[in-house]
């Protein structure tokens, strides 16, 4: 007896018969007494087919008129869920972005929400209604129309769980929970049972692509507890919330990130200040540097590598040249056949040795560390990418078997 | 110099292609130093296609639903054609139905426009933007979209040009105006430079099928200057307006219905009240009866003929029988090989000598007539289906040519 939020994506909703096992779900999660909103994506490709549509017309059309054009994706996966959950005899009432009250900044096509003004919802529900509501869009303050950008309707999922103060969100996908690490390449990967948010945020960021990054974020944020289960098969999935149980495991997980390139700026001046003039006309350009080592070259220069994501390693360079001619000669090299590979975890804060077992683990492996970075909850390591999958089963072996 | 609205069927944006070409025909006239308000229907069939997606999950799906669903099509292609405007540059803005300030009675499928609220089209046009609204949809007291049925973009066409004080209404068709008679049937049907609503009205009703009624008649009440004309041809269209020019013709077109069912209720006790009562049960089942023909049956009895639509034949007998049951014995005939032939013209109100003009005409080409009704501007007989086309031609010639 509750109050349950349920996100499904687009590949859930793809067809006919995909939207009626979603009308199960929700109406099965309705038959033992609770209280259910779903949040549902545009049907399979439909975004991605409106986005052809558009730019065949205009390429450079507005993104005013684009957030216009996607939006549509989700009125009709929306109406198609809702008459199928009528089909199996329940009450079902589909709400638009807007009238579901998401209010939001006015940056189209990667809109903040600011505010959700559930009342509509929470009269709905309150006339016992299944309410179905379209993910990933919003109304701004001009009473326009605004999409979340890609992932978005994860956090349209918590906000609302958060406005309605629901007892637990529900993100349905094609994985069964979050795993130790990737399922499809290490055979003996584990699900977990729970996880911190602090674990989940590191872990999205490493590449394991179960959450939307700012779904996570706010669901620590509001304190909502999250669940990532399959819309395939009916399992308990992986809970993330603030405090896991006592006797959980020193590290949550192994994941490998591939969208890496080192950047490596050789004899740069020894000056105070260089290395932040650099840094920050990088993120003047939307650039996040991560794992970043400084050595002491030679005749008063030093070297500074780091990484960037490989789609954004061509603009840093070019950046960075510019910057280098206006200070001094240097070199810069580039490596594209670089991989992250990590491990997280809440308990490697309280664990002495975690870094040593991973770095045993990689040596065992005869696998080559390039550059390591470390958090309080995780610990990163920068190595060639053809050793990648090696890496991450040497850790997970030593960590898991 | 002034304030137009333009409004374009789905074949008319069909694809990228046609798009293209309604932007071309709108900035034209914006060129020209007018503001314009544009009103769009769905893309070619995307209304059927989702219509057909909905079915396809549940048959029943209630019409708030299937509303919700539909109106995703005109939210594509408004954004697609504002997208199209702005690749030619100018500057145009979207608007949904309620964005648009439609406020429509709450039933679902066949909403009722009660008011345009057009502030936020009069800021819009005041920053000299060309406005793309999309028709056939509004909101209702509940904040739920609703749509107007077929045909409804043109009555959202009109309902517009009158909230803003428009000049004119253009309808783009894929004809050139209003004619004599159908053009592809009668080659020397002349196109019209100018018809009344009234005119329109009865041509509409009685098949022409260029306008749609309802649009009409709110022109009609709010003065609304119409122009019917081609997207594919760049020629003035037909004007529909209160007065026409005093030269005008005589009779206006020749149109014929084949969509007409003759019923004949043999040998009814010619009691006060029994065709009345017989009418009203139909008008009961929005069955509406056209032309009534009574004679003088024998023994006391008589015989009342009439015409319905040819659809709503079967189900106008069962409720006659059910009704003949409860009064006296009688025979029903039904006759699904008519038509009915009509000339309507403002004209001939105050000429004579135009029933016996068709008449003659009629029986030149050895037509019978079963029936025959008439109003102030228009006559209508009814006659074998098979005559129907050699009667429009017979007509057509004794007046035209």
């Amino acid at each position: 007896m509750g109050l349950i939020v349920q996100k499904f994506g687009g590949s859930s909703v793809a067809n006919a018969e995909r939207v009626m096992n979603v009308a199960r779900i929700v109406t099965d999660t309705y038959k033992q007494g609770n209280d259910v909103v779903v949040v549902v994506s545009a049907q399979g490709d439909t975004t991605d087919d409106l986005i052809a549509k558009g730019r065949e017309i205009n390429p450079k059309g507005s993104k005013r008129e684009m957030d216009m054009l996607m939006s549509a994706g989700e009125q009709i996966s929306i109406s198609l869920l809702a008459m199928a959950i009528e089909s199996l005899g329940f009450h079902a009432v589909s709400l638009l972005g807007w009238q579901a009250g998401f209010e939001t900044s006015s940056v189209y096509g990667a809109a903040r929400i600011k505010r959700v003004n559930a009342d509509r919802i929470k009269t709905e529900i309150g006339q016992r209604k299944i309410v179905v509501v379209a993910g990933f869009q919003g109304l701004n303050r001009y009473d326009d129309i605004t999409t979340f950008g890609r992932g978005g309707s994860d956090t349209s999922a918590v906000a609302i769980a958060a406005a309605i103060n629901a007892d637990r969100c529900q993100i349905f996908t094609d994985v069964e929970g979050v795993y130790t690490a990737d399922p499809r390449k290490i055979p003996n990967a584990v699900k977990l049972e729970e996880i911190t948010y602090d674990e989940m945020l590191e872990l999205a960021t490493l590449g394991a692509q179960v959450l939307n990054n700012r779904s996570v974020e706010m669901a620590k944020k509001y304190n909502v507890e999250m669940e990532v289960l399959s819309s395939l098969v009916r399992k308990p999935g992986t809970i993330v919330k603030e405090a896991v149980k006592v006797e959980k495991m020193l590290i949550s997980g192994v994941a490998k990130d591939t969208n890496v390139s080192r950047i490596s700026v050789i004899g740069v001046a020894d000056e105070p200040g260089i290395a932040f003039k650099m840094f920050s006309r990088l993120a003047a350009k939307n650039i996040n540097v991560d794992i970043i080592l400084q050595s002491v070259g030679r005749d008063q220069t030093k070297d500074i590598s780091f990484t960037v994501a490989r789609d954004s390693c061509e603009e840093a360079v070019a950046i960075i040249k510019q910057f280098m001619d206006s200070v001094s000669g240097s070199e810069i090299v580039v490596d594209n056949t670089v991989a992250k590979v990590s491990i997280v975890g809440a308990g490697m804060e309280s664990h002495a040795g975690v870094a040593a077992k991973m770095f045993e683990a990689l040596y065992s492996a005869a696998v080559n560390i390039q550059m390591i970075a470390t958090s309080e909850i995780k610990i990163s390591v920068l190595i060639e990418e053809s050793y990648a999958d090696k890496a991450v089963a040497a850790i997970h072996g030593a960590f898991f078997d």
